[in-house]
């Protein structure tokens, strides 16, 4: 088998470290992307909650890549792939492979609801994080000028579907924006009245984690001031209510603003590489992947990332984690490296430093190879390990210099309201009738 | 007359000034704005180049506002100004006033070609911005996939329209851009072979300068690789041409990425208060104002910024330049202290600190009190000036850190394509065809 050509399909943690560890080899590398960025996923929630622009966290992939010759950016959306013919089609042209590297992904899945989507968007792109922004932003605005004491509490109520470590880092910014950066920035209403709930169907806050971690992160969010609903399941979202199961009780929550941090679901290229190569699709739509990461009978297609599903190594499949895609990434230049020298082979072997979650500002749990820990420690070693993780230099410094003020002043200074004109605002009758009120009387 | 209620319409450098001004003062001061944020419109150009992020150059309103209790800010828009019955009217209600600040501002005209407008965007908001930087970095994706040398000439050809100051900073910016910054990013073409049009209707480019300067700032723009096509006009503008007439010749010239930096026209708001006031419009839709900034026979009602015409000082009408706005904004602040004291009013008088331009990196042109100068000690006068003119302390930093960075590594970090999905992108047929014969052969 050839391997002059290598497809790289996702430009993601998985995708990046693959192209990067294959710069300088014999070979001619394409990484294809429908973002001409790498996005710093981890910490969108920040974006979200106005704390940093999508830019900090998010760096071009040509520059990351630009001083590698062997290695080409194709910005593109793979329509399909053509297994037996070796190519990936684009909708303008066909890329011909010897070898391609799958790492495409997860996105956001509703549970059989896709008609959610528009009501509760989820965290994946810079796109999704600047409508929740938007969203959370216009729902103070609404409350500052909604009159109506039960549906200026709708405004104020945020809810967060699903405890993982998106849920709860998102959950913990917009709790500390409305006690903290938001304090003196409203005349009509306090915004720490804000009700902030988090819904998660298992029986506690980070069900991937070590149990005590739970309880710490549990702790720290209720100091926060999140409301934890947990062993509830949302059965209906509105666009003024989210209702909720826990156990035989149903409960209606009025409010305006929901976000969706549930269930992920393997990108929809999972199914297509599924049918070319007949390898196995999982239930959350990964294909199972041989110990070198390829497919079953088809050597020349390798998997990594979210869209992997690997479970040699301990029985159960390896988390959609950012390390996990970044060692397979270059797990698979190893591999190609080795076939090409006629080498044998050794099974990935995912080594885990650990998992953490931050919990607003200045507190954390993590779990790093065993030692468990949590507060100011934790999230010192949280903002670390993440700026070493963060791509290029410049952003590394730019960020710290941004959380140093967000943490010195309690700043969140990209809150801007952006996207389209949110006039006029959906507010009570009753706004204008005081109005006139007041013009009567003055 | 009372003066406890203060309205101002605008959250601009007129606005927000009158609104800090007026702090303190014993009045209830409402600032009406639909953006939630200020701002600093003069860097937009490095937005839409990718050199900075929205939230670098933009401030929110409450933020800037939270420590003064007589001011409040309301996010909204305004539909119509009842001048009899002083109420401002919104979507959702009426906001009565004891005087009322219009500081509105400007939007771009193209005239009398409205049509144009989605083809040739304009830089006035966040959202301008970022659409321009999606055209441009699109334009130079578009390139690389395109194998028809004609139509890759077409994506490599940007015209800017009017050489004023923004005119002249975009078409620095983007000469920067393909000439540095996007160097070594692409593996089918050269970016530096980029051609960038500025298209001026006057025989100078910045024709409203002192002409020394606008000769340096030509000979910069051409150094930079911008070409100039003086007394030129557009005629038409169509999705991949521009045709422009220079005194009896018209040319077509096969451009897919054009902006718009020519026409400003007042806010329509202007022509709304003009039909109540009875109070007059120039030709460009500003309402001439009296000495002291209020309209005739309307001591209630200031006008100040890019929708006000003053000419008592000078004969001619004050430019709409920021310093002027910002000027008349803490005018109006001591007129209305002044009156409240029965005390004399003094005619507004602009004090005129210079204007000055950048054109790419570490280059600027500036007319300081009569005091012309260029180049590399004009662009750090730039820079200082514009840094002290940056509202917050934070952004301040975070903007000069990022300068400092862009400048040492010639970087534009923000260059990220956001907003819909591009695909396919429009190329030509050829591509496919090309890509059909590669795996005949492979």
């Amino acid at each position: 088998m050839s391997q002059d050509r290598i497809v790289i399909i996702g430009g993601g943690f998985g995708g990046l470290n693959a192209a990067r560890a294959l710069a300088g080899e014999p070979l001619q590398v394409t990484l294809i992307d429908r973002r001409n960025f790498h996005l710093f996923q981890p910490l969108l929630y920040q974006v979200a909650t106005g704390g940093l622009s999508p830019a900090n966290i998010a760096s071009p992939l040509r520059a990351i890549l630009q001083s590698y010759p062997n290695v080409e950016v194709l910005l593109a959306e793979v329509r399909h792939i053509d297994v037996p013919r070796r190519v990936v089609v684009l909708h303008e042209e066909e890329v011909p492979y010897d070898a391609l590297v799958v790492a495409a992904g997860s996105a956001h899945h509703y549970f059989g609801h896709p008609e959610w989507e528009p009501l509760a968007p989820s965290l994946k792109t810079v796109e999704d994080a600047t409508e929740i922004r938007r969203r959370v932003l216009l729902a103070f605005e609404a409350a500052e000028r909604e009159p109506d004491a039960t549906r200026r509490t709708a405004w104020l109520t945020f809810v967060v579907v699903g405890a993982g470590p998106t849920g709860v880092e998102l959950a913990g910014a917009i709790a500390e924006l409305s006690r903290r950066t938001l304090r003196q920035n409203f005349r009509h209403f306090d915004p720490a009245s804000a009700r902030i709930l988090l819904v998660e169907g298992a029986d506690r806050v980070l069900p991937t984690y070590y149990p005590k971690l739970s309880t710490k992160a549990a702790q720290a969010l209720a100091r926060l001031g999140v409301t934890l609903q947990l062993g509830a399941l949302v059965t209906d979202i509105q666009p003024e209510s989210v209702t909720v199961r826990c156990g035989e009780k149903l409960e209606r929550i009025e409010a305006r603003t929901v976000m969706w941090a549930a269930g992920v679901a393997a990108s929809p290229l999972g199914k297509i590489v599924a049918e070319g190569t007949g390898a196995t699709l999982d239930r959350q739509g990964r294909l199972v992947v041989e110990p070198d990461l390829s497919l079953p009978g088809h050597p020349e297609i390798f998997v990594i990332g979210d869209l992997a599903h690997y479970s040699h190594q301990t029985g159960e499949p390896l988390p959609g984690l950012a390390p996990v895609a970044m060692q397979q990434g270059r797990h698979v230049a190893r591999v190609l490296r080795l076939r090409r020298q006629g080498k044998p082979v050794r099974p990935f072997r995912y080594y885990d430093r650990g998992t953490m979650a931050t919990i607003g500002r200045a507190k954390a749990v993590a779990d790093i190879r065993g030692i468990r820990f949590s507060g100011f420690l934790a999230w010192a070693t949280w903002l670390f390990i993440h700026l070493m993780y963060i791509v290029r230099f410049q952003n590394r410094l730019l960020v710290l210099m941004q959380w140093a003020w967000n943490y010195t002043s309690r700043n969140a200074p990209a809150r801007l309201i952006t996207g389209g004109n949110p006039f006029p605002l959906p507010l009570s009758e009753e706004r204008k009738n005081k109005a006139d009120d007041q013009q009567g009387v003055s």
